[in-house]
């Protein structure tokens, strides 16, 4: 009697239209090969949405129905328009959870949700990426094991502009040299949210088994504990728990709103 | 040769002139007592800055000449240009500090910097407050007693709708019977930033010696400890830490900047 | 094909036997109060153990099939066993869930995992206290209103000597003027902590509806996600996940074990 | 008119006597060498102190006299007397500065501090680490450029088994293929506890000016904020901040302390 989790998962899709290489990899787009790996759990019930959709696909009837997003941008993060940013940021407070995954790091949904430039250094040269589990316990890191490695991605160094993490669950370490703080959980009102490090597009990444496992753990691990909806009220002097007498000048007027 | 530390107070400034209480209580403005309150402290060099100047007071100049910003608004934070709120996000990143007071959990730049709505609730009836130190060694509670009491203040009630807090320095009782966490540290790339609840426009609250004692604390505590600019920079294969040679496929070329 | 979540109330069981007051609010002991409670949910398998049991109730066999263990003490933490609170620890770090009530702030077990005094301010004058829901989609408060009363406890004030909580879930309001964060969220290796506040031995606390639910929301919560036991393995240099050669002075024989 | 900053620096001291080694490369003791960096800051007042002296050279007097304590220790865990360990806790709470130093991560007073194992997967081979700073803007890091490497050092491993730290400043890589959260802050209490990794007793590790450098950041870093000693006082009803009448059954006489 358990329903399923309801899962949207969103992509660009640009790349895979002008990018050959791209779409050899990703036939189906990325988002079609994500949505693919999550749907192999079958408590999880999952549909895409697209950039090139009306509002991206991400209408107020679609996000009201979505317990889990996952997010993947990268070339086109600028196209996005502001409008639908303030609904997934308040469907985000309200409890649904969010997958930020690699370049989507400069996503405004997540600059938005973080306060900060969340900016990286980075080098495109097709090094291998192994990912240590720092956080064993973690539901997120479920059936992985000490580490996994990465053949082919692209390199994202440290410092990585993010307000300090709830948990890190993943740090990698490249070839080149570098290190990165490759899954991070941070909570926005009621919202859980990971941001998971790999899956540049000119590279295989999401057709990983580990990769999608780690997907499938980390959309039910960011499932929504309940839906709040916060409505700044106003508490009328007669309604304060204890029995108080008003006192003093008054700025608003009885039953008036506060400012936003 | 300890350079003084440059405070830079930022005052809305339009309750001061539309209501006859509030400009007398606060003849100079509440950002001129504000200012006069730090002032005591002989290491400050402060200056103000309100809404209806030229860019709101906060040029590119004054901006980086200021180490610590603090920031009052109420009925007027729409007015508040976006141009604005960018720049003075792009300085607390820097290292600038940032004291957020009262109905500025409101403030576009607080709200930016956060990531949630900042609400609250609230009630206007002149009830006592006191607010206990709970966190008694640090630096923006020196000098406190256990708790203080402000005789008149508006009430805001849980719940305080901000990602969890690096730290809770304060949190108040009130005689309506609600509690909020009153006295909040954050930290955003690299500055600090320090809300403090007390400053209902209509009650002399900015006038009481605690209260004054408590700004001249979080101003100091919020100094940088350095400027940071982060840049994202690609780091080029030959630049790489470990001698590496590029493999597979580009979506770069050599010198692009990344996709923001 | 969901099993049971494991719990066990642990109690000290002293009060309810020396004083008539306690042992008329509590006729089958504090614990078997409590334990009632969380029967109610027909998920979680319950039992109960004592202070005067052998092994304190908390034989190796019985904790390593607990899955959430709860903790209440008083006047009797000091006989505690050292042993027993090595094994205690050992099974939160490896996951096991812990609900820590009232004056257990002093147990053993809580100042080890927290590392502080956990010291307070308290008076026993049969006030009403009212706790605040900060966190409305905690799973700890669902269900439960913005705040709720308990017309009778004992007052805890601030500071309480933690560390800073990652969660606040509760903050209380006391009629005598204190405010107090009563319920605080921890993690301590792969284990969940949860602080809950009221429950003085003197007062019906466990028999208030509203407080047994919590307990019941505390113990879902707090559930293991899995199991981690840490072992500090060497590596030696032939199973370095890249290949590299030795070199220099050791202070280590190889296969030898690391100082502790 | 500025006081010192009051320093000791705590060396185990056994390895030096013991093996030629780590004589040769610290003839004045690991200590000694910690010390004398420190002491290029002329505002640092440093002394030493070693586990064979009486009380282990930390007395009531000298802890009292101390803002900021330094910690190097590896085989003789054990033969720290934990009345040492209540005493150095007891003034960290206070507000009395910690570094822990590389092996340290299994002393007596981090793991009371932390509350977990602080165990770390190892490998001694003489390895190339590069320390990244991921916290640009922090005070210990300050002075250092974005990375910088140790030629030959003992490896850490993540999973490392602490509590998640307030902030972490430096992330190594490892030749051999691991990372490792290599510089950590935590408080606890008023006292500020900064963990830094590099320093295996074979290699010239503390006579690395980048490394004595952010040792001298480290301390000055640390220094107490204020100093607060907590005594979990009774409040008599008489003195509650709101008058109240005490109700119902008592289980404390007035005037009795609490159970600790």
């Amino acid at each position: 009697m358990n329903p399923k989790l309801r899962v949207t998962v969103w992509g660009e899709n640009v790349h895979e239209k002008k990018n050959k290489t791209v779409a050899a990899v990703y036939p189906k787009g990325m988002h079609g090969c994500i949505a693919d790996a999550l749907q192999q759990d079958s408590q999880l019930d999952v549909r895409t949405a697209t950039l090139d959709q009306p509002e991206h696909g991400l209408t107020k009837a679609v996000l009201e129905s979505t317990d889990v997003l996952t997010w993947w941008g990268h070339m086109a993060h600028g196209e996005v328009q502001d409008e639908i940013v303030d609904r997934v940021q308040e469907r985000v407070l309200q409890g649904m959870g969010l997958i930020v995954l690699h370049s989507a790091h400069y996503a405004k949904i997540f600059k938005r949700l973080l306060g900060t430039t969340c900016s990286l250094t980075w080098r495109e040269a097709g090094e291998t990426e192994r990912l240590w589990v720092c956080n064993p316990g973690h539901p997120i890191a479920q059936g992985i094991d000490r580490y996994f490695e990465i053949e082919q991605e692209e390199m994202y160094g440290e410092p990585f502009a993010i307000p300090n993490p709830d948990e890190i669950v993943f740090i990698s370490w490249f070839r080149g040299g570098e290190v990165f703080r490759s899954g991070c959980t941070f909570k926005r009102g009621n919202g859980k949210i990971f941001y998971f490090r790999p899956g540049h597009e000119m590279y295989p990444t999401y057709h990983n088994p580990t990769v999608q496992r780690i997907l499938r753990n980390a959309v039910a691990w960011a499932r929504p504990d309940g839906k709040w909806i916060d409505t700044c009220p106003n508490v009328p002097v007669e309604k304060a728990p204890e029995k108080i007498t008003e006192r003093g000048p008054h700025m608003h007027k009885p039953g008036e709103a506060g400012y936003r």
